[in-house]
């Protein structure tokens, strides 16, 4: 690889929710670039080519292909996932909650466009899984240029809505799910109500007695805050447990990530630990000794959560 | 902050190991970028000015002021450390070692020039420390823009030598040290040696019967292939026991690294978890439950590390 020219184009911040093409950010020797104004740093991706662009009712999408991540999804041109990085969060999404559940049969998936989450959950002897996602156009290109991620969408246990994923849990059923997995874009704009006291206490609601909580909570070294807040909201909307998973991620944020999960009943160390240690799928990140890892603190974090 | 414009600057890729200036690679707006051209990737700090600069006997040394990250060092070009982030890096280099030996008295720095593992080694009851450094001034100009890490410098327990740590260890008397920290920069050039089976070797005879080495060990998503190779060397060095560590590390490739420890007697599931738990000692990353939780291995690795 020659070294880069940079020769007068713009790159956008992170989190500048207007409706952004991440095509604008890049170079003309095509490197993707996201910049985390607020911590003074950015990411970069090598690009071969765009492969496909739209504007959806809700975001502008674009699919590249790099030059060493595989195929880079980006919205409004901030990075979604990558080929080469995602099982990371798909897996610590999704395995952690339902191997903490003692009997997960009914899963909802907020979000999770990509349907990296639904792939995984079918991997356990679940009965249903549900995806509700507001953009139906994120699932479509999915299935065209990441098939890896949606092999689970034709098993008959698989049901996609595309709507509101508030709404949709306002009118779920009392204990309908023992699981929800809230795959959400960061806490700004739309999203920004997944993660508040309000839509937790409404999934409380909707998950059965044992029910188990998951979601995407950011970066531990750039998004602290967020951390604590998902933590206070979780636990006032009536969690008896709650845990925070860490794990890299190369292409987010600061590389380091986190996904918290609230329980109504078990709590989160007592999971079913040799089960995961039998398990009868492959993953390539997540492994028993891994979910309990992941749950270890950080000192400064440990410090934060326990005032 | 204001969008970044690129205007005509070149940026030069990590290991490409010529006298490299890091001020090169910033653009006209100071935004520093280290390339990672082996896998397509960069990442950026926006920089407010260069406070250092110096031509050393043995590379291009130079300090920056960051926006969010502190102060910024770089050797030819490359990320060593920020303030903001290095002292999961230091914490996770030297603690788990200490805690793994029964009663670690004198301990072994081989590199580390910024003397940030001194520091976190002299929280310990140890009898001593000495840095082996190849370039005196990269302790001398971290005393003046670190101080922070350079705190135990003037402690009498902690020595410093300036010159090669790989002659320094072939001349160190038969388990002369209880734990040697080998902080080296990538496996290329001179530290290439620090990590083959050879020098392993040396370190092996060199600490005493309970002896414990831990080295940093690149990252797990960019460079599989140096984890197996140190766990290999170590192996053929005759240590008893290796544990791959991982953490986060946010400016370094990736933003995944490990550290690999190798112990002549004790098990490192077994380190001294009660006395960790129990540390009189403030830290802000590394606590007990991270020290184990950084030994599971993510699935991927493990199953290379059995082969």
């Amino acid at each position: 690889m020659s070294p880069v020219q940079c020769t007068g184009n713009v790159r956008v911040p992170r989190l500048q929710r207007e409706k952004l093409m991440a095509s604008d950010q890049l170079t003309p020797d095509k490197w993707y670039t996201e910049i985390y104004p607020d911590d003074g740093a950015a990411f970069s991706l090598s690009i071969k080519d765009r492969i496909h662009e739209e504007q959806t009712e809700y975001q502008y999408l674009e699919i590249f292909e790099t030059e060493k991540f595989g195929r880079l999804m980006t919205l409004d041109g901030l990075v979604m996932l990558t080929d080469r990085d995602n099982f990371i969060y798909h897996e610590m999404m999704t395995h952690p909650a339902l191997f903490t559940h003692p009997d997960p049969k009914r899963v909802a998936v907020i979000g999770g466009g990509d349907c990296g989450c639904v792939k995984e959950v079918l991997k356990h002897p679940v009965e249903s899984v549900i995806q509700i996602e507001l953009d139906e156009r994120v699932t479509r290109v999915s299935e065209e240029y990441f098939p890896g991620l949606c092999t689970g969408n034709s098993d008959p246990r698989a049901s996609f809505e595309f709507t509101d994923g508030i709404k949709w849990m306002e009118q779920a059923g009392d204990g309908e799910y023992d699981i929800i997995i809230i795959d959400s874009t960061d806490p700004v704009g739309p999203a920004l109500g997944l993660f508040s006291t309000e839509f937790y206490r409404t999934c409380h609601r909707a998950l059965s007695d044992q029910g188990v909580l998951i979601a995407q909570s950011e970066s531990p070294l750039f998004h602290q805050h967020i951390i604590l807040d998902v933590n206070r909201n979780m636990k006032a909307a009536g969690f008896a447990h709650r845990a925070v998973l860490q794990f890299a991620q190369c292409v987010y944020p600061s590389g380091w990530w986190t996904a918290t999960l609230a329980s109504k009943a078990v709590a989160p160390t007592e999971f079913r630990e040799t089960a995961a240690q039998d398990k009868d799928f492959d993953t390539s990140y997540y492994n028993a000794a891994i979910h309990r890892g992941a749950m270890a603190q950080p000192e400064f974090l440990r410090k934060q959560l326990a005032e």
